[in-house]
């Protein structure tokens, strides 16, 4: 057996059973290696911004992470944005990247790039295989690293690692160190600022959007008076049945308004929130700043026990929450938009649907619509690095073949990985993507006028419209392989979305809105 | 004015008037003072790996930078594959990268990233402007790095250097140092080479590929009986008129064969070929162990003043160079291929085209053609990052408006930046695309059966085949406003080519190869 042969063999007997995956030359030894274990799933995308995307929306579904298949530092590159959002999103994820031969690397072949360097800013964990012997150490490493610390392994394969000889020898699952809740005295610090009469706010994040863990934090908000609040995470479950959190808002103005009232706040997953973006004039941080912040852990604690506990030391066990009800959604008329689009939506959403969703402007007033839905898993972009939403599609129907997902796409970011659509495909994929047809970056438009633009001249048409020419995003879909239905009113809409939801496998709805 | 006008106007002022973009939110007030400045070109592409290879093709033509707007690290991330290629390239860019506000950076918002370790790998030269009063310094120095190093510079600008105050004064050109011949020294040790009767090999690269050069290139060639190979490089002149130069084969093997009988190699524009992969008992190196090597410049260096005077050295300034000879290629019958393919563009290869190839396995035999044609310039793939040549056709058309573009085009690589299709239509740029649509990463294929696995099975198959679905290039073309037509035997591509020829604005064939 060769190295690449151990690097699978530890992968598999960890639990990591799928590659998504972009070969190129110095990973031909993977890549055979790959071929002699059947009982790996490789999924080819057509450029590595699918690859790195899909692995994070299967990582988010699955909770254990994909491997990546990388070819050297342009391959990691194209993966990079994705990764970023990965890393936003505390996704669990073992990039394998091939590199040179460790002795060609002297030379600066055409292909050579300094691969750490690109590694490091979207990776907890950067790695590199000195030979084949070490291979068994690295990849175990990536693995634990990836679980413990929730996030991006970036594991170096150079060429002859993988081909050098190992030695087989028997192996068994790596132990990974359980999630540690908040400290007690954190979590008492925290139940006297809910029980003190203070406005307290719970912000939620990571897996404190997990349904079990929104039920404590449903009993604390009964018992306590406490709001709850999400920032934007990995994955969160709402619709009828879950206990509904509403998320800090985008915009700046009105996040600050939403939180202004409260003196206290504890942050579960995440940091206190941040602006997305600086704007002269208007604050980083959006509390108050008189307002006490209470840190109860990040993603990679174990947020679970922590609710359990605060919900405990609060009296709340017995509370009971209030959840999501059922909505009779009535069927939209009138103009094809966003608003009737969310709506026909929420009407028709699958029971247990994952709902991805990079649909930017599109797609801000559905998250009022979804306690109402049929419960359902919400997969968001995380990191602000558009191109997500269809590769992520990709991974979530990867990890979960039984269920529908449906994805809510902008139309300019849809672009960055339109290739995605073409994996739906080939993987046969039960995806309904909903591309939100504006032919614009509408959310640019709007920036320009927060810095004082309205009059637009040649250069900011030129930058800001998707115009000249249209997108054809039918035409596109259906070059990759994907059946696609063009929606210009709202009951065409609502015709192509009942023949999608009634089919299995991947189609496109280009809604001209 | 703020930061982000004095930035457009020492830009403008050093003949820095086209920028490639894709902005975001942290960039809108630089998108504001583009606006305020019609006489800058702004051309937008749908993912920044179009942005990147655009402003590659266009230094390329042009021999001078354009600049590009990059939204954050993501944005830059996206673009880093083809700047790697620009990197090996050597050329001439100005990378704008928008980040965060300056007092923003520290609450780790969602799309804070370190960009100078992103940027780095594949940059030459990067600086980040602390404030409005800093940019005019900033900006000159990556001109200046651009120019006179030949290479890529990436300028980090935080919003508040843009939308700060910045003081009006007077600009002119920063002026850039001029590029140096090989020293004396070197230029007569090459002559005594050239003349002691050894087998000499003039190894070409960079500038030395250009007309002008090759012509004393050719000189010393029939004076000395050296023989000339070319490196992959950013642009050569090819053709009927001008001197032919073998390039040094891609595959090691063949390479090494090539090479084998020299005793000298004079390194013009790059150092001593190198393997582009590593393989199992196969050299790093190209030249026989026992070939001296005389280095007589990178690519930053004075190439066609080096030439110049070693063709005065070995006293071939009389001595006329063999030229390409106009051949009277046949109309190709037969078979679709990449074969009858070449003989069919050659034939037809307009006057002054220009030659865009990413062809990778297709377009290999086309080099044995090309001194039989009508002249051209040639833009190959330089740094092995697949998806450079549909942006580059982009970046070539824009410096060149009366020049016919060609592109050929793998289909596997034309996938990772297809969003370069919408930019050609938007602009309505002359190009001609074919692409090669053989339904594999062909390459790799090859690539598998040199590491000894001949029978692929289902992984290998899952990540090496284009099929299930195959790509439907048409549609895909037509969707982005591209028009197209499919071609399965050569007389419809003949015919198809014919038409795409005579009319101006982008056209692609899709060879069903």
């Amino acid at each position: 057996m060769n190295g690449a042969d151990k690097l699978c063999d530890v992968l598999l007997v960890n639990g990591v059973d799928v590659c998504f995956a972009n070969p190129g030359t110095s990973e031909m030894h993977f890549v055979a290696a790959l071929d002699r274990k059947p009982e790996m799933r490789c999924v080819l995308g057509l450029f590595e911004g699918v690859v790195t995307a899909a692995a994070d929306g299967y990582a988010r579904m699955a909770g254990k992470p994909a491997s990546t298949l990388l070819h050297t530092g342009p391959g990691l590159a194209n993966g990079l944005a994705n990764l970023h959002n990965a890393r936003r999103a505390s996704t669990p994820m073992i990039n394998v990247v091939g590199d040179h031969a460790t002795y060609h690397l002297q030379y600066d072949a055409p292909l050579t790039s300094d691969i750490d360097s690109l590694a490091r800013p979207m990776s907890k964990w950067v790695g590199r295989a000195q030979d084949a012997a070490s291979i068994r150490k690295v990849t175990e490493e990536a693995y634990v690293s990836a679980m413990a610390r929730r996030g991006v392994s970036t594991m170096i394969l150079p060429a002859d690692a993988a081909w050098g000889e190992a030695q087989p020898e028997d192996l068994s699952p790596v132990s990974v160190p359980a999630a540690e809740p908040a400290s007690e005295d954190a979590i008492a610090e925290a139940a006297r600022a809910l029980t003190g009469g203070k406005k307290v706010v719970l912000l939620l994040a990571g897996d404190a959007l997990r349904e079990d863990a929104l039920e404590h934090a449903g009993r604390i908000a009964v018992k306590t008076g406490a709001q709850l609040y999400s920032q934007t995470s990995a994955r969160s479950a709402r619709g009828a049945g879950r206990v509904p959190v509403r998320p800090v808002p985008y915009p700046v103005d009105m996040a600050v308004a939403a939180l202004s009232e409260f003196e206290v706040a504890i942050c579960i997953g995440k940091g206190q929130p941040v602006a997305f973006f600086a704007y002269p004039g208007k604050p980083s941080l959006i509390l108050p700043p008189q307002c006490a912040v209470i840190d109860l852990g990040d993603a990679a604690s174990d947020l679970r026990g922590t609710l359990e506990r605060l919900c405990d030391a609060v009296g709340a066990n017995g509370a009971k929450p209030v959840y999501g009800v059922r909505a009779d959604f009535t069927e939209p008329t009138g103009q094809l938009s966003p608003e009737t689009i969310g709506l026909a939506v929420a009407r028709r959403m699958p029971e247990n649907a994952i709902l991805c969703d990079e649909s930017v402007t599109s797609g801000r007033g559905f998250g009022q619509l979804a306690p109402g839905c049929a419960p359902h898993d919400h997969l968001p972009l995380t990191g602000g690095a558009i191109g997500i939403g269809i590769p992520l599609s990709v991974g979530a129907a990867v990890a979960c073949p039984d269920r529908k997902v449906i994805l809510l796409q902008a139309d300019g970011s849809g672009m960055y990985t339109v290739q995605g659509l073409w994996t739906q495909a080939r993987e046969q994929l039960d995806v309904v993507t909903i591309i939100f047809s504006n032919r614009s970056y509408a959310i640019l438009q709007g920036e320009m006028r927060n810095v004082g633009v309205n009059q637009f001249g040649k250069n900011a048409r030129a930058m800001l419209d998707l115009d000249r020419p249209e997108l054809d995003w039918c035409q596109i879909a259906r070059g990759m392989g994907v059946e696609a239905g063009r929606a210009t009113t709202i009951e065409e809409f609502t015709r192509l979305l009942d023949v999608a939801l009634l089919g299995v496998g991947p189609f496109l709805i280009e809604a001209m809105i």
